[in-house]
C-alpha cells in the first residue's frame, strides 16, 4: 500500500520534471505528454528489458500513462506555479529517486542478478527517465555533471541488494534504502556537497 | 500483399528520410546507409524488444536492410532530385506513418497489451525512427515540436486496438486505422493545423 | 583463454575512451565512471537485448563494471598521460573492434540469426559503445563521420559469419575475422583513408 502510494508519487514527480522541460522547450501539448512519460518510465523500462521482463509494466499497464498525462496537465496549464514549487518539487524528486532505486534493486534481484548488478540496476532505474529527458531534449545528461545524484541512488539500492544476500528482510531494508537514498540527495543538494571533477588541464 | 507492399514503401520512406539527413550532414557512404537503416526500423526494433519478440523483426530479416541500402544509395547520388521532391516524400511519409501505427498497434495486441497500450506502442512504432534519427545527429526530435504527427499515429493506431476490443475484424480496421492516420496527419500539414504550444513565460 | 584476455583488453580500452571524453567534459568521479562503463558495455547489451538473451552479460556479471572502474580510475589521475598515449589507444581500440565484432557475429549466429545480419549484429557490438558515449555528450557519433571504423568491424564480423555458413570452423575464421577489422581500421587510420562523402550541394 505504503510503497504504491510512494510509488505513484514518484512516477508523478519524475513526470513533472519531463512535462517542465517541455514547457520551458515550448512544445507542443504532444511533446509535454510524451517528454512526461518518458522521463517518468523510461528507467523502469531500460531495467525490465535488461532483466528480460517484457513487456515493462510502464507498457503492460495504463497506469503509468495515465500519471504522466495529469502531470503533463500540470505543466501545460501551471507551470509558473510549478516554478515557484522547486524546493518541493526537488524533495518529491528526492524520494522517487530513493523508490526507484529500491524497487529497482529488488527487481534486479528477483530475475537472479548479483547484489551488486542488482544494485547497479537499481540506480539505472532511478536515473534512466533523467537521462532519456535529458537526451531527447540535446542536453548531455545533468546526472553525469552534477551533485551527488546517482551514487546516492546506488546506496540505497546497494542496502536492499547486499541485505537481501545477508538474508534481512525487505521489510526492513526496502524502507531504509529508500530513506537512505533520499536524504542523501536532500543533504547533497542543501549542502551543495560535490564529488571532485575530474582535471583535464 | 498490399500490406507488404505498403510496409515496404513505408520502410524506404523512412529510411530515405534518414539517408536524406546523413547527407545533409555530410556524413560519408556508410554513415548515410546506417542513418537511412536505423531511421527506417528503430521504430519497429523499440516496439518488438519492449513486447519481448526478439530478434526484431528488423534483425532478423535482411529485407529492411536491403531497403535501406536502397535508400541509402538513392540519396548519396540524387540528394537534389530527391530535395525537389519533398511534397511526394511528404505525402509517402504520411504512408508510412499510418501503415507503422496500424502494424504495430496489432503487434502489440497480438502480444497480448491492453487496446490503450497497443495504441501507445502502435504510434511509438510509427515515431520511433524519426525520434533515432534526429537524436543521432543531435537535433531535438521533431515529433516533440512539429504539427500534429504523433497524435495521427495514435489514432490510427487506437482505432485498431479499440476495433480489436470490439470485435470488428483487423480487415476492416487496418486498412480504415492507417487512412485515418495518413488523411489526418495529411491534413494537418497542408492546413497547417498545429497543437497549441505551452507557455513558459 | 587468448579470447578471454582479448576480451578484456578491448573492454578496457573501449572504457578508457569513455572516461577520458568524460574527463573532457570535466565530469565529476561518477560521471567518469559511468561514461566509462557505458562506453565498454554499451554495444555488447545492445546485441544481447536485439537477440533476447537478457540479461545481458554486462549486467550479469560483475566483471565489467570492475573493468570500467578501473578504467575511470586510470583517466581520472592520469588523463594527461593518456592523452600523450593516444597512438598506443588508437592501436588498442583498434585490436577492441576486431574483437568485439567477432564475439559479437558469434553471439547472433548462436542466437540464430543469418550470416548477413549476424554481421551486422557484430558491426553494432563493436560501435555501439562509441554511438552510445558520444551520444550521452551530445555529439553527433563519430562512427557516422569518420574514417572506415564500422566497415573495417562489419568486414570483421562478416569474416566469421560467412565463414561459419561455409563450414569453416570458429578456431580459424575468429582470429582472421579480428585481425582483419584490426588491420583494415590500423591502416585507414594511418593512411587516412576515407569513403566517400556525399554532396548535398
Amino acid at each position: 500500500m505504503l510503497v504504491n502510494l510512494l510509488d505513484v508519487i514518484g512516477a508523478f514527480v519524475f513526470a513533472l520534471s519531463g512535462g517542465a522541460r517541455a514547457v520551458e522547450h515550448k512544445m507542443d501539448a504532444f511533446g509535454v505528454v510524451f517528454l512526461a512519460f518518458v522521463a517518468s518510465v523510461a528507467g523502469g523500462v531500460l531495467r525490465d528489458v535488461l532483466i528480460g521482463a517484457t513487456p515493462p509494466a510502464a507498457i503492460a499497464s495504463w497506469r503509468y500513462l495515465a500519471i504522466a498525462s495529469l502531470a503533463a496537465v500540470a505543466c501545460f496549464f501551471c507551470y509558473r506555479q510549478i516554478q515557484r514549487l522547486s524546493a518541493p518539487v526537488a524533495a518529491f524528486d528526492a524520494i522517487g529517486l530513493g523508490l526507484f532505486a529500491v524497487v529497482g534493486a529488488r527487481k534486479a534481484l528477483d530475475a537472479g542478478l548479483t547484489p551488486l548488478m542488482a544494485a547497479v540496476l537499481g540506480m539505472l532505474t532511478a536515473i534512466g527517465g533523467g537521462i532519456a529527458r535529458d537526451i531527447l531534449t540535446t542536453r548531455t545528461p545533468m546526472v553525469l555533471h552534477r551533485e551527488i545524484y546517482a551514487l546516492a541512488a546506488f546506496a540505497g539500492a546497494g542496502l536492499v541488494a547486499f541485505g537481501d544476500s545477508a538474508g534481512v528482510p525487505d521489510e526492513i531494508t526496502a524502507p531504509m534504502g529508500a530513506i537512505l537514498a533520499t536524504a542523501l540527495r536532500l543533504l547533497a543538494l542543501n549542502l551543495n556537497w560535490q564529488f571532485p571533477s575530474a582535471k583535464s588541464d
